[in-house]
């Protein structure tokens, strides 16, 4: 049985890192905050009794022993960085839920089979450096490693020189050690479980993901004396665009979503029509082909913005990520956790990307979800009760020792 | 007559400073550059023989005695500050021309009878600090200088700690000195010269400006999870805002228009749906009721945004200069000067704001424009002729004497 009450303090602790006025956490990858969490999670594993590893990449690997030297390790884990406005959930719960089963292990003289690795995957949430799922998806050789250490910060900071900078470029080789099976908790960061009142989400697979960049080139003017008919305004431009993002979203809902969610405005003058706007965008569908009709009906419609405002409109793809289905072993083992332990629990696609998600395609791989407060994440008011983060670590717990067994 | 070669060649010395790679000019109110050309300013006029006080808010004053020492003086100028991205013309010229004026005489050896006092005001842009025509407006007492003082870039750096950063805040009393007329060369900024093939605007008044700050409040959530119609989205109540911006103007034309030139997108992360937005919006019209007419329009389409969108818009007014009227001496003034160099001329009212606007309140004021290309403005392509930039040079030096004939 794992301990709620110690999960919770170390959850409380690990906040301080990056915490803001308001009660969240920022904690951008490869920033001071992301090494202060790093170093204690560093010592605290070791303190536990676990070997730590990093990799050329900064994924962090926590391992206990098992019995069978030969047998590959079974991991779980999630990730440690926040979004610039986060909460205390999104990501470490996965990771300290897993330290909290191996405490508890270590507490009780069990030994497994399999050993079992704790995995801080970097850079999970793509706020500071695009994409997100950023260095599991290098680990499952999907994401070129080379093009993500060039990556750049809007400051012009790349991600290879933040990484060395903190000191978390690791000696292992990225992708070498392989895993029998990878089970991630994270929050679910929807609204489904706590409406109907289900304490376990057993998620079957998660959604599709593209990410678009766009700039808006029109053409700066003086706000006082610039005739309407004879603006090239690219913050109107904007606005069309983003409506356009919500447009094409409720076209292909309810499962499809639409979000414009960073955006610059230049040059940046309240008298100066502004010539030059950029977008970052984003799109979900849980299916593929409803996906890439999303991308091509907004692509569309900026043609036709472009056309009616006298702006050029370049949209890039920079990512996308097809959708998931976890393997039904997995999948399995957590609903049997969840029985095991009378916990409700449902069965749920992800509406969030996950580190899993890239996992998936190198091993067996499922996730399970918790309940947060009004299914609100990437907020600094983000919750969970202590009562559901225990459960899902009882629930981690027990699939792991399910899957150690088979 | 004026040596137009010389003007120009001061024009193009003088956009070294702040000179960026596209031929523009980045030279905000009390930046470093503000100061080089603040310090080249001095230096030349002190070398022309002229006096040059500085006022305690930074605005330079350049006397060249008359004849009669109890005359009032007769003054001319504009501002050497520029847009982030602005042109090698607005504002410059206007003070550039008054040198020339200024040499013209000397060279001459002619006598005028009051004082000529050539003039730089502090942040007629307004784009660092609000509002524009500041100092000009401190010096009319239309404006309150300890609030100016107070006021901050978005970096948190106040006017006054930057005007004594720069080293220009000088001994003089705001206001202390009134003169008997004050003219103003500028660039037009708009097209309506340059179409007719007019090289002279005699420029009777100006439209009346509001100037707008907004904050706009929704949630911050996750663009994976969060359903749309759940969704509080800060970006698309901005893009909403933006096109009623838009719509107001239209509805108020041709003479309105509506400007939103600055926002910001927060917290900035393209997976977290902006749960803050703010944006700084310009109202400009020619009519005082008309303006107040579209404010009161976009202050109630916000209120519709805000409960169309589960969101609050809070819209603040922090400036308004209502329209005004030159003085009809000075128009004649200006237009038997055209008149007498045989330039084609027409009376015209400004779409941009100019410190004469405020200084009309202390002293029979009138202005001049000349044409610019394609009438852009507020970019780094603005351009001007050499030979328009001449006429109007020429045009304020026979305004100025007719002036002090009177
Ligand atoms: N879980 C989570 O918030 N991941 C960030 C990547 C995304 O889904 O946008
Ligand atoms: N002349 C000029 O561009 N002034 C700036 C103030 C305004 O926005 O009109």
């Amino acid at each position: 049985k794992i301990n709620p009450e110690r999960l919770w303090s170390t959850l409380m602790e690990t906040a301080q890192y990056g915490a803001t006025p308001k009660g969240g956490v920022r904690r951008l990858t490869l920033s001071d905050e992301d090494k202060m969490v790093r170093d204690w999670f560093k010592t605290t594993c070791e303190a536990a009794g676990l070997a730590v590893s990093v990799d050329a990449i900064g994924n962090m690997f926590a391992t206990r022993p098992g019995t069978d030297p030969s047998a590959p390790a079974i991991a779980f884990g999630s990730h440690l960085d926040t979004q610039p406005a986060g909460g205390k959930f999104d990501g470490i719960l996965g990771v300290l839920a897993g330290l909290e089963a191996m405490r508890t292990l270590n507490e009780a003289g069990y030994e497994t089979t399999h050993p079992l690795t704790l995995v801080n995957w970097t850079n999970e949430e793509g706020a500071r450096f695009a994409p997100a799922m950023m260095c599991s998806g290098v680990y499952a050789g999907d994401l070129d490693m080379a093009t993500m250490l060039a990556g750049t910060d809007r400051d012009g900071k790349s991600f290879g020189e933040e990484l060395e900078r903190i000191g978390y470029k690791g000696p292992e080789t990225v992708g070498e050690r392989r895993f029998k099976a990878f089970v991630e908790l994270h929050i679910e960061q929807g609204p489904i479980l706590e409406a109907e009142e289900k304490t376990i989400g057993v998620v079957t697979g998660g959604q599709g993901i593209v990410w678009l960049d766009g700039v808006i080139t029109g053409r700066d003017s003086h706000a006082g004396t610039t005739p309407m008919p004879m603006r090239r305004d690219a913050m109107n431009a904007l606005a069309e665009v983003a409506l356009a993002i919500e447009a094409v979203a409720l076209e292909f809902g309810p499962a499809g979503v639409g979000t414009l969610g960073e955006a610059l405005v230049l040059p940046g003058s309240r008298n100066t029509i502004p010539g030059t706007t950029t977008f970052k965008a984003d799109f979900r569908h849980p299916d593929a082909e409803a996906l890439t009709a999303m991308e091509a009906a907004f692509t569309a419609r900026c043609r036709e913005i472009a056309d009616g405002r006298k702006v050029e409109i370049d949209v890039t793809r920079i990512w996308r990520k097809d959708p998931i289905a976890f393997n039904s072993t997995i999948v399995e083992a957590v609903e049997a956790a969840a029985a095991a332990n009378a916990l409700p629990a449902r069965r749920m696609i992800s509406g969030a990307g996950h580190d899993a998600f890239y996992i998936s395609g190198t091993c067996p791989t499922g996730m399970i979800f918790v309940p947060c407060w009004e299914g609100v994440s990437h907020n600094e008011e983000e919750s969970a009760t202590e009562a559901d983060c225990g459960a899902g670590a009882q629930v981690l717990l027990d699939a792991l020792l399910r899957l150690d067994a088979n």
